[in-house]
């Protein structure tokens, strides 16, 4: 049945959060109707003015209300690292599982000419200048482990290169916990070839 | 990491979503601002839209912005057979799964004196005012197969004998593609009792 009115509007709309579909959209809106209005109203209103007020960070171009993100604006932390992350949620992750307390770059994608994605749409022109200051000592790439955040990461080494600045990827390898035997074979011969002595 | 600013105040109160915890809540709120703005900005203004001006039915009780909900309304369904149901859900899936064409009664809740839900919070005052006028043929009493929705199920069916209205209770027993083996006993040993002729 295609349920027509406000309530078939609303449950269609809740569809574009990622992973709801149809039913749990209608789960959701009964839920809040019949259980949390109040928590309702407070998520729609925070929602248009996160929608209004949220930009990108001047210098680091991940998600932020303000023209610099908390991070970039934080004297405390040392900005002649700059971790280079593919998206806002990969600097949210971060933050979370290390002491990092260097600065960010968000590329907002990864090199991909098919698609369109090109050094300018990654911001690389940005950061080429924060290069050229002199002021930065280490670029950390903390791009996915695909082929394109590999291509991207190899790119933005050569960049740093270029600017005699140091260049460093994160660690792949067998992840903390993991037995070999449930370890792709990629992973695994990765692993081997990082080995480092004891 | 506790994150402050708009971005993090969003993902708290995604959090009010049934089934959403804060991981699922920081997706969502990342999906949102990097792939889709204008969905969000959509679902914020219908979120508030409904919220304003979703009511109750007055005759079934169920959701509607109307005073009157579709159902209701709709003059090519049979007024004198009553389902009666939970909750608001309930009335959708009962409208996708079957092909009852006769009009709703919404209890919201179920019969449980201890939580305070008595005779009047289910709204069975109004039912018995429609079961007086005499108009009313059958109730199909549909509330869940749970201890307290048996008892409902049961206090609403003493009310219906009161003024002489037929009251079924929908057959309960295996599911449909059900395999003996993994039906728990209590299932299947009212499907036993339960059985009918061939």
């Amino acid at each position: 049945m295609q349920k027509k009115g406000l309530l078939g509007q609303l449950i269609q709309n809740l569809c574009c959060l990622p992973g709801v579909g149809p039913k749990t959209a209608q789960r959701m809106a009964f839920h809040l109707f019949q259980r949390d209005r109040n928590g309702a109203k407070l998520l729609a209103e925070t929602l248009l003015r996160a929608i209004d007020n949220i930009g990108y960070c001047r210098q680091c171009r991940t998600l932020t209300e303000d023209v610099l993100c908390e991070i970039c604006a934080d004297k405390s932390r040392d900005s002649t690292i700059i971790c280079i992350v593919e998206s806002p949620a990969d600097v949210w992750i971060v933050e979370q599982a290390t002491i990092f307390k260097g600065h960010y770059f968000v590329l907002h994608g990864r090199l991909s000419p098919l698609d369109g994605m090109g050094p300018d749409e990654l911001g690389l022109d940005l950061l080429e200048q924060s290069l050229a200051t002199g002021t930065i000592k280490e670029l950390i790439l903390a791009t996915n482990s695909t082929v394109e955040g590999e291509a991207t990461a190899y790119f933005i080494g050569e960049l740093a290169r270029k600017h005699r600045v140091l260049a460093s990827r994160i660690a792949h390898g067998v992840p903390m916990g993991g037995e070999l035997e449930f370890i792709d074979s990629g992973t695994l011969s990765h692993a081997f070839n990082g080995r480092k002595e004891v």
